[in-house]
């Protein structure tokens, strides 16, 4: 039996306003559904691999919509339950120059994904095949409720030999500092197999020390220590220089075996903000599933996570020859 | 000074499926900000009215656009209060032929105005000026804090000697049934001088019996009794003939001083189902409070109605000056 | 040399608010350009006419769009000259129901056509190859430069055995009563080979007196006066009995020879109310200028008539397959 | 193992010219993807059936595309192959009261499909899991390649046992005539458990005669011979009476056991005509694979067909909840 | 009582082709209101002061329209008058690199605004709590109507000790040249309390000569001898350094107390030119009511100017809050 | 009698997902309708000649569709012919930073242009007022018929006097290789006198030696050679260097009496890639036509060049008077 990449995670409704206007400045919105899950298992699915999103979506006419979309991006609903009334919703407005993005938000706590529970998940038909399990940082702030099962699929997970790939993605806003997300990240980083991470994470999450202050050296000397300490065999994580709203330097870096390889540093023009880093997570977790080695492995997340940046959209859908070619160069000029 | 129409409620946010598309089928939805207190002010003050709304917004981007939204309606925003994080949601489908349109909602509960509490707004601010505040059943069906809140700026408003307006809207997905409704309906009656509702509140909520059987005969014998007994000088409503999903024959009546009146049935081509209801409930006020006979109250709310209907959007936008040409029949084709 | 039908006249800018909505609602306009004289030229060359407008066009970028709108109906602008700052607009709200359509006018008077005047056009090079002229009561109207220039052109044509086309289209707002346009009217008519008027214009604008009361019977009445009276040969109109906003009855008549014919009165329904009467008059001048008989002429002409108010836009562009396939009732099914 | 439903067919580009106009008023196109296939897949799928298409389509982007389009109406796409560069495509332009709608083709004879081949499908692994497998008359028309195909699969697997659906949908565009087509049909039917076809196909493409001259009393007559002669346990098919582009009386009947139960005549509200047909097919085969009664199957059907009308796009998504409640009668104002 | 901020101006509808399409490129066009007051006000209305903007609209639906989107701004209308007709338009052509934008203006001169006089407007209640007037040059320019108006409005308002704000807005096409306007600016700025211009304006309008040749220089050497001249306590300004059409480089400059303070110069990224100088205007408007120091309004301004550059549409309407996290550059990627 | 340009091409229709998106996040296109000789003739007429073109078009809407818009253009359709059912369309998919644009192409041989042959066009009257006329080596390529028609109609437009333009236009996915070319090409440019290529065709499809290895250094020792060999009294090309794909450096070259001029090499900011080499050429078609001196040619040519590509579309629709303005650098800001 071919064997599926599975994501536990939320899916959201995106909401956005057209044209970089602000709310008051328009009567439509464009929307579509994402969340870190979609968007990994997007790009995998473009990548040739079987994939099945594990999530709650609500019983109603927003659930159905969902899950249509969900399907258009090659993504398997098998594993999807449904129930409850709600679904976590954003609103986006583009920035523009100097001015930023603005990302508001509606009740996430009440939705079907944050309000369900270990019992609706159908675990024993999901691990039968899964090869992999992605989850994210997020689940872990988001509800108790959420953090809890995250933990809870991950350890059983983990007990039937499937790998766990974790993106620390830890958000400020959604924690009481890192008090209260150090406990519950170690217990999760014990569990991982593949995980997405950087320099801060290690210092102000795990508190490992360090005197390097230039933020490479950190990286080397830090990552590694996290990698023994918590028995992860891969860990990577990307370089952001912010140069303008939309445009950055993007650099990655892969930690296995106790040695730290970087990629060359790319330029970065953003069309779509969100989502980009799930483009470079998928990249890497393409790498390993297919076994490459670690050089191509960096190179082709970053190649992933470049074009899921100038892509529209949360999740990435470039195909695995659009991500060959570009790291080919074999084109600038118009494809036909 | 001049004295200001008032009402308290909801706003929500209206997000649609543009051209008869189901959610599926679209990548777009038009949205604006509606709710009975903001439909019922906007008609008044595109006939003449100085008016205010009374709610509380979330202190975000998404209360700013609502904000911005009232204004242009004509709607005044000083008794307007912010804080809290949400607005209650709804997603319309619209129905075609023998389809009927679907309506979803997200959490209203938690929204800011369904969690706000008396100390939130400045009544003495608003007791100043107001000649009337409208509200809406569905502010006492939504959740205990407005229920209470509700009767509570009714009781306080009444004591100043502000005209209490009320419509029933009686919304059976809301409540536990009757029995639950019928002791906060009964107490919000007890406030009211003038209140919308039909024969099935007569009848169910507040349980008056009667032997008629035919619609109009049992409005004239329950209504009245409904006046005398709870102290209310006007009652009024419509009795709608459902033809197809989008005609139907709209008759409306008025209960004053123990007679009721009713208009002539007329046809209604609905463009806009929801909010047609206000459109009437408006065309009453207005004739209240501008001192019209009863037949020119009924037959103005009437026409208020139909035009409602046949309008874009939830809240009604057209003058004074187009729903007279409308009694007067003055044209039916083009306006130039 | 192939003959040229020519039409004198303003071209207008529409702006129209998209789905039935009101300006406050929406922030797009759909736009084109038409004008009497553009629809006209537009059926006819859809009908295989050679065509040609007579106006004169803002020297900007209005102007350059407006040329490229004309052209893209297929009708020529070889007689068309620029100049002047201005063009005509009117916005259009479309109506619903029992909501009347409205239009609002910007300033027309101080337009490139309006300010206009005999040298600006080219009238030699346009009377070599024109076998007919058309011209419409509003450019009479509009401003006393038009209403000079339009009876001056009209005079030469006539001069040089070009055959005068005239549609009374008496617009009440833009008069100080008929007796204003009376003299105007009656200089107008004396130069017509076919004239489009209806029994109101007979008894107004040139005062023929009748006893009969019913419609049918004063058109067979007052217009083979009108047609002897002052030597038209061929007077053409409609009757339309309003059911509602988007629904009619049509019916066209022909007074030729002393003789009136008239169609079968048939149903319209209205997807664009503008220019429809438009669409009837081309039917008029394909069936004169094709040598069909009178009653092949007013089938043709109400068929064109009914088609055009059933297409979108103010210009007709229906083939003359298209008309031909209606009159053979062909089709009401899917054309594929 | 689960059995699920398949169809074999084209896939085809829907471009559609919004809002009633025509290809010269529009500078945008609404796209979709279709056929026959994909449309009854659609119901069914949402309907609670497990489904999957057999076509081809092109390996570039339009081929991604339509599978990710496919994958969103709930329909699997394992068993679609890739290969080839085109897609046949349909511009439409949508007719409105007495205008009808005009289809215009592309080349769809060197399409994917049309150019496909036996090798091209993984037959084996689809026989394995198929209850059913769908065709239709099309399929039979459009290339020599494509009706040689039809005929194998469909006879292949009748062998393994799969029920075999087809819809008869005689296109006279798309044959020289009945003599053409009568023997590839006749080929077609022997294979047939399920056939949707009326009067006409009978008479015409069978040349089984009858003495009745009223359509019903045809059907009566000559259906239960269809059915013995060719072995067709169950026969189905609609009577459409035409009242306008957008009005139509529906009415079913459905041939089983000998006996023909018609529906009631029911009026239809079309906003999106195509596909139509395939809303009505589905239902039937809804039922009978759900074991449904007769009477129970055809009321189904019926009502799966008049909610396809009033939807918009091809490919009916109505919910099994939709047409239950439409069969109830229980709404026909707002569902909240 | 609370003061408010007053602006006498033209609102002009805009009228744009969208997504840097030309005229003829497109069916649509995406409207709004604006001109100087209305982005004054918007942009102060943000930032939390109390606005009214004096006008005169015309008497229709366009002006309904208007006045709904000035409110929607924030604005206070109970200072705009009705009546007359028309409203000026422009037609905008975004530009895109090399290409320069183009705007296209229909007949102003005969605009409600235009035409107005001094009895059209209620100044005793505007001054009654007017602690600002906004004026702007090209209501000198546009007629001489408006601009008798706007000296006699501010003479009026000086006489009665409110402060007079002035943006000398020379266009030269809307003038004979400079000495037409040199004696209508000069009856202006002795009017003012808070003038915005720049070196030019005191070279050719002033006739103020300078032997320096650097523009810095020159500001530095003109500017405070017009504040004394004048008496003028605040002066203001921008110098723009172009490098395309969509960046510039921006450095604002405050004269006060015979001193000139600069800001320092910063990159502008452009995606709406028009309304951007008001952007800059407002800012230091907000920083002269609230009693900024002179270097936090400086900075405040070239803030809110940049911000408006930014921001979509002609009129700011970026918060008080985005401003100041825009000042402590508290962000660049997304704010959630 | 004034002569004409013409142009003998294909037209395709052209249809684009808005927004950056790819294909399968919307669901609609954009749609035109272009091809070289449409865009070169664009081009002229806007510059002030009088131009028609040279094809076939579907007799079906899809070609009334067409022939509107490229009349729209101002290009002259009497030598267009109509016949055959199919029109060549692509699919253009924006690309964005380091993401290539894609174009998806359908059906080409199988368009009425294809399949047309010499019988099908008018070429006696055509003949009778060209000046000159404007090939493709598109049409060389896609097809055997039109690669046959091209060189006739050459051929037989050279014998009689007019003028014969070429551009090489190579597109190796459309040929077996140089040596399938070669011939062909040949034979072409003999016929030549006007022609657009670079060194690469020097090289590659005319075998000429150069020992440069500089780009310019070998345009300068090759493609006077060509000129002399072949006779062909003008060349003219442009000298790409890609920045990102949306910046480019362009610089031309014209080859005129054995003499290379080029001009400065000037940035270009890209909005719309396709089109852009013929707002190239035509400028040098421009030039020759007029009479203009070498330097003045090659210079308006690249203003052309660059304008076509910062306007959206593939057609170049910019003025005269832009690109004079453009040429004089009087812009960069907004033009009122």
């Amino acid at each position: 039996m071919r064997k599926k990449v599975y994501a536990f995670g939320e899916v959201m409704m995106r909401l956005e306003a057209p044209n970089f206007k602000k709310l008051e400045q328009t009567h439509t919105l464009d929307f579509s559904f994402s969340g870190t899950g979609v968007n990994v298992l997007s790009a995998l699915s473009h990548y040739g691999h079987h994939t099945s999103l594990i999530t709650k979506l609500p019983a109603n006419r927003i659930g159905n919509a969902a899950a249509a979309f969900i399907r258009s991006l090659g993504i398997g609903i098998p594993s999807v339950v449904y129930g409850g009334n709600y679904i976590g919703m954003y609103i986006l407005e583009r920035g523009f120059g100097p001015r930023p993005s603005k990302v508001t938000y509606t009740n996430r706590v009440e939705s079907s994904f944050c309000q369900s529970s270990l019992k609706d998940y159908q675990l024993e038909s999901i691990f039968e095949d899964a090869s992999l399990v992605h989850f994210c940082g997020i689940s872990l702030a988001v509800s108790k409720r959420t953090r809890d099962l995250t933990l809870e699929i991950a350890r059983k997970a983990k007990e039937r030999g499937i790998k766990i790939s974790f993106d620390c993605n830890y958000r400020p806003s959604l924690w009481e500092g890192y008090e209260e997300a150090r406990p519950v990240y170690k217990k999760m980083l014990e569990l991982c197999d593949i995980c997405f991470m950087n320099e801060k994470d290690a210092l102000h999450l795990l508190e490992i020390p360090t005197t390097e202050t230039e933020l490479e050296r950190q990286i080397e000397s830090l990552l590694p220590i996290v990698s023994k300490l918590y028995k992860i065999p891969t860990i990577a994580g990307t370089i952001r220089t912010i140069i303008s709203t939309d445009k950055q330097l993007l650099k990655g870096f892969l930690v296995k075996n106790n040695e730290v390889i970087f990629s060359v540093s790319q330029p970065l023009q953003i069309l779509d903000r969100i989502g980009g880093g799930d483009g470079f997570a998928s990249g890497i977790l393409h790498g390993e599933l297919n076994g490459l080695s670690a050089q191509d492995t960096i190179n082709f997340a970053v190649a992933s996570g470049i074009l899921a940046h100038s892509t529209y959209g949360d999740s990435p859908i470039s195909s695995l020859q659009d991500v060959l070619s570009f790291l080919n160069q074999q084109n600038q000029d118009v494809e036909r």
